[in-house]
């Protein structure tokens, strides 16, 4: 095995790689595989929220907080909402800039359009390239549109749920499937009308999710926040901290996040990988076209297809068991 | 092989079996593959849009008018938005309901929660039971939310795209992705200010997609509705017939379209298998589990895992190439 590329400190190495990440160009697999074997897992803070809830100015107040540290940062902005343009949120890099001339800043925005492995693998090649920099902090805020959501999330040790303050007679203060996710809440925009109810609401999930646990179990904290003014940062990132030190006091809880988490990226890799594999129309995979022209024919039904497919054996004397 | 249970003009038995499906009931399967393999594709009608474009409003119109010419409607609205919770649209029923009372009209929603073969495969097993109560005609109506949508209009023969008129200077007149599978495009709403710029912005988009082509390719049209009014709506009825006997007159075309589109659900059933089979953390998939193993600990990488993973092969004397 060679010794991989060193990219330690080198913005510029990072952000090609990425680039062909993004592009689907699989060249690059040689240099990930390298990265990942040799690299470190700096934390990684997950941040999503609805569009327009303030995540990008949130993240704004935690870069400068961990530069005045002196330690450096990588923000990583997936837009899982466009997966045919592959649209990327350049508002947010604008937003953010004005900490791109620090050279101790990385910001970049990821579309993933021609993906290896999925929009999630994307995202998880991208971050085995911004740890293998060596910055001490790795931010990945995606915005909030159903499950691609959670899988960008799978990446993240500490998640960030931003909300706003809910209109109208919502009863849901978040939406399904983030409080599971969720280690921090933040109920952003605080001066917006029905802030307290958000809160409230957002409290009673957590009591009843975590309440009758014990202080090894970490229950997310709800914080309020006015990104615009400063306001509720430095909590927040006190907040963001103690989950950290969570995961310290606790290192099997930590294994066992990462491990879950390591599962479901995985299976998401090997259905992407599935994917690329027979979608090619080109009469390869005799399996897949054996059972293909069974279902078309109806012949067989998409249930036989499916468990023969998964079960390894020979085409050959192959017989479709629904009949 | 038994008789498959017949289920014609039986909507209460569709109803049922469709509950079990949604409930993600695995026993269901032995009653879908009898009615797949011994079934009838009749023509299905996939209708997307945004929400609030008025899809319901000109899916109440196609049922009058089959219904007018005393044919069996059958309608599956499917809400892909919802992973979690499983939000069907409710809304949609109720406004629907002047159909409710007559027995040649069969409207159902579906979450499809806990799903077998996602989201997409339980919409495919739903219409395999619609299509066995021998229904005319099959609507399927899915809100327009990124891929799960695409996905699930690769059961529609004929696909109805449902707009309104763009406010502000949008220059995209249809969701990137969306005119790739339109075969109609419906601006509907059209006395809102605008309609015509995006009924020719859609026009332009067809002209530079199918322009070239002769008149053996289908050039879908755009047309411009007020269903809450009745205006258009004999035009686009017209417009899916003609579509209809564009694929008589080329039965061809409608056997590649079929045929790549149960590629792709076959592709899509396969994936949620995988999912489903080494979701479970009970280590009884080895050669999972050994990968996995190999991932957490950077003995490995995730290419290599996955290419391992898909590639048949003992578990015993496996290596991890990356090292």
């Amino acid at each position: 095995m060679t010794q991989p590329p060193s990219i330690a400190g080198d913005w510029r190495a990072a952000a090609k790689l990425i680039t062909r990440i993004e592009s689907g160009d699989a060249s690059v697999a040689a240099e990930l595989k390298a990265l990942y074997i040799n690299g470190r897992r700096p934390a990684v803070v997950g941040i999503t929220g609805p569009p327009g809830a303030g995540k990008s100015t949130l993240v704004d107040h935690l870069i400068s907080h961990y530069r005045a540290r002196g330690e450096r940062v990588a923000v990583l902005a997936i837009d899982p909402s466009s997966p045919f343009t592959g649209g990327a949120i350049l508002g947010d890099r604008v937003r953010m800039s004005r900490h791109n001339t620090d050279s101790g800043v990385f910001i970049r925005s990821m579309a993933a359009r021609g993906r290896l492995g999925g929009l999630s693998g994307a995202t998880g090649d991208a971050i085995t390239v911004l740890a293998a920099t060596g910055a001490e902090h790795l931010l990945v805020e995606t915005v909030g549109v159903g499950q691609s959501e959670v899988e960008i999330l799978r990446h993240a040790h500490t998640v960030l749920i931003v909300q706003t303050p809910a209109g109208g007679d919502s009863v849901q203060a978040v939406k399904a499937g983030l409080l599971e996710v969720g280690d921090v809440f933040a109920v952003n925009k605080a001066d917006i009308a029905g802030a307290d109810r958000t809160v409230n609401a957002l409290l009673e999930s957590v009591e009843f999710r975590y309440g009758r646990h014990g202080a090894e179990v970490w229950r997310p904290p709800v914080l309020k926040t006015q990104a615009s003014e400063g306001a509720g940062i430095s909590e927040l990132i006190a907040a963001i901290d103690a989950h950290r030190r969570h995961f310290e006091a606790y290192p099997d809880q930590l294994a066992t996040k990462l491990r879950s988490q390591a599962r479901a990226l995985l299976i998401e890799r090997l259905a992407e990988a599935l994917r690329a594999r027979y979608a090619r129309a080109d009469g390869s995979q005799q399996r897949f076209e054996f059972w293909l022209e069974e279902l078309v024919a109806r012949r067989t039904d998409p249930f036989t297809a499916v468990a023969n497919l998964l079960d390894a054996g020979p085409v050959r004397g192959e017989v479709a068991h629904g009949r």
